[in-house]
């Protein structure tokens, strides 16, 4: 018999069908045992008329019948005729898989990874961050945008700073690319508009809640740009799309975390850092501390900010210090000491940072050189703005941030398959 | 004036329009210049009145009237009124781009590489790269398949063997991953078909001209499998859809390479390898050393036994040797000697590695134990096999090997933006 899988019940009410997939939980009453069934297209309880034997975590092929059942959260339920263990469990689970919250402490539910994804609220995570990475694939095309994929293996750190992890290249040193954003912007002089979703690398001491040294970074670069503000415009558009598919395939996933999403509006709000800067000190009391940009308590203001007065999840905090952003980023013309650079911030909390770059070369050389960038190991890239680069700017999104923010996560390695921090290599 | 795409012209038949983008070409008669002008949607030729002074290289805008113009192979020109250099060229460009192929060895192309990817010919490369992941990403979710993102860097090597590149990481060791085997054997347990496009890092000191030391590979791993055969067949399936996508929305890229796409059969035939080994010695003369299980030149015998006997570009070659392949490949429970795991062929050279893998846990100790395969740094791997896995298999595909064997491109490295060899980390 044919494999029926189990999101195909109405078709086949009546019939007998040959299912299989993991049982997520049993139970046995006195003359009738349940067991509950997922595979991989959904979930359905089947109905045996004696004790089948089998374990929550098994991986089973059932005979039966689909019989709708009205009062079953899935519609129909599966009479069971018989039932096969496909794989067995030879050791029990390290922890009970049946409850609806798995309340582990971070470290064993990162420990036993393997195990603890298989738990229906840890799946839904990552099947948000499927259909996040499917749509940002499809808006991106839409827009125009070509996918690339670049070395993360590079001669020389990328951006400046240490933050890098350094590799045993044959006889040469390698690093580890902390983001595609050279080959990015080099890929703007042969597509015009380019998106990568690639694995990028910080090596950074961190031990916070919402930093890992190994992730996903979703960019995207355009070029023939009038300003920066087109940029944050397609990057609007570009999180408007994506959230309205998530927020329609993704209910279900939604729906085990509480949460609704709401839209992301046709204008996002933006404020200029200086500006918002002095709108949370009035609004809250809250003074960003003299040695950052904006503190992450000033980014949880300057969200609610966005919130109560714009209803907005959004917003963007644009004009950075020209001190403070990468030599690439371009000053702003009518105040050169601020920069055309930008943060997006996602409930209160910034996903993306971005903003135009500098496309002419002397101006690039002489940015460089007022912030005492060495030239040595990045001459390829330079070199490229000899040749008629257009005006362009673009984005670096942090994907599981995205959906840490989405479902509020306590840290951001829940959104991570297998995280990775300074401590931990494994699993 | 809004800017207008170069493939809107039918729709702006006779209008004023501005257009934007890079000049490919420009030639000056006597009373009339032409630009052609390349932006991301499309080609079209300008013509102006005067000559413009305009080098091939830069980056233009021009606003000029729509007119329909059957002699010329876009259909349209537009005649120029205004053109503004939006990017100058600061040096002459390294070569001449304005020829129909670039005609530069492999090193200067490369080196060259933000300049050489503007060419039309190496564009039409990564536009069909494009079209391959586009393509990949869609068809993997039609079969039901979740994308994933697994960690590169790793606690251990995967796979055993020494070709792996060591990271200082923090006060330990990492290594980058040479493929998300093991985690997506682990994703299997929790997804059933998983799918991942991501970076591979392989320390071989190659010096060939199919080898790169960092690559994209594009992988597949489905559970709850017959044999397999289910495997072959899924990924036949999928190399079938990805062919149709590539020569129809592709077209205009293979025609530059004159190649016409033949369609994936349905049934790509199957040969053990004792028997195509068998079947090259009668037919071609060709004998396989004994140091290995094909070489190079086997394949391509085998390409065209395939080729000739089936009408086939394609060609699985199954069963491999239980000594050469790695711990977790399925023995053949026929013949212990040799394997479940396969390569597919693609004109004669490997394009994927795959197989059936080992899912209950004795039976991946034993086979461990026999091969002599340490199990330290592989516990969580490992002990996921405790935990009930389905019967599952998948494949790794070279994602750029398939460009390079479609287009007949002389080195991979053609078919990789910013290719990494034993001496190559830049640019």
């Amino acid at each position: 018999m044919e494999r029926t899988l189990l999101n195909q019940m109405a078709e086949n009410d009546g019939k007998k069908i040959l299912v299989e997939g993991r049982v997520l939980n049993t139970r046995n009453l006195s003359n009738v045992s349940f067991v509950i069934l997922q595979d991989r297209a959904a979930t359905i309880q089947c109905v045996f008329e004696k004790e089948t034997g089998v374990k929550p975590g098994e991986a089973v092929s059932i005979v039966g019948t689909v019989k709708k059942e009205p009062r079953s959260k899935y519609g129909y339920e599966i009479q069971g005729e018989t039932l096969e263990v496909v794989s067995k469990l030879v050791e029990d689970l390290p922890f009970d898989m049946t409850k609806n919250e798995l309340n582990l402490n971070l470290d064993t539910l990162l420990d036993h990874r393997p195990v603890s994804l298989r738990h229906p609220k840890v799946q839904a995570i990552f099947r948000l961050y499927d259909i996040l990475l499917k749509s940002y694939e499809m808006v991106m095309r839409e827009e125009g945008f070509t996918e690339i994929k670049t070395p993360k293996l590079l001669g020389s750190a990328t951006e400046g700073g240490a933050n890098f992890f350094k590799v045993k290249y044959f006889e040469q040193e390698a690093t580890l690319a902390q983001s595609p954003q050279f080959y990015k912007q080099i890929m703007v002089g042969v597509f015009e508009r380019v998106f990568e979703i690639g694995s990028v690398f910080r090596a950074e001491p961190h031990y916070t809640t919402r930093h890992v040294n190994e992730y996903i970074g979703i960019d995207g670069e355009m070029g023939f740009i009038k300003d920066f503000r087109d940029v944050t415009e397609m990057l609007g558009r570009v999180m408007r799309k994506m959230f309205a598919a998530i927020a329609t395939e993704g209910k279900q996933y939604l729906d085990l975390y509480g949460v609704t999403l709401m839209d992301v509006p046709e204008k996002i709000p933006h404020f200029k850092l200086a500006e918002i800067k002095e709108l949370i000190k009035k609004e809250y009391g809250h003074v960003v501390p003299p040695t950052t940009d904006i503190d992450p308590k000033g980014e949880l203001f300057a969200g609610q900010y966005a919130k109560e007065k714009f209803n907005s999840d959004f917003v963007f905090i644009t004009h950075y210090p020209w001190s403070d952003r990468p030599f690439y980023t371009m000053p702003d013309p009518e105040n050169p000491a601020e920069t055309l650079g930008f943060d997006l911030l996602y409930k209160g909390m910034e996903i993306a940072s971005g903003g135009q770059r500098i496309h002419e070369y002397a101006q690039l050389i002489e940015n460089m050189g007022k912030k005492g960038v060495k030239p040595a190991g990045m001459e390829a890239y330079l070199n490229v703005f000899k040749y008629a680069m257009p005006p362009h700017g673009g984005w670096g999104l942090g994907s599981e941030r995205i959906i840490q923010q989405i479902l509020g996560l306590g840290s951001i390695k829940e959104a991570v398959l297998f995280p990775r921090d300074v401590k931990r290599l494994a699993p």
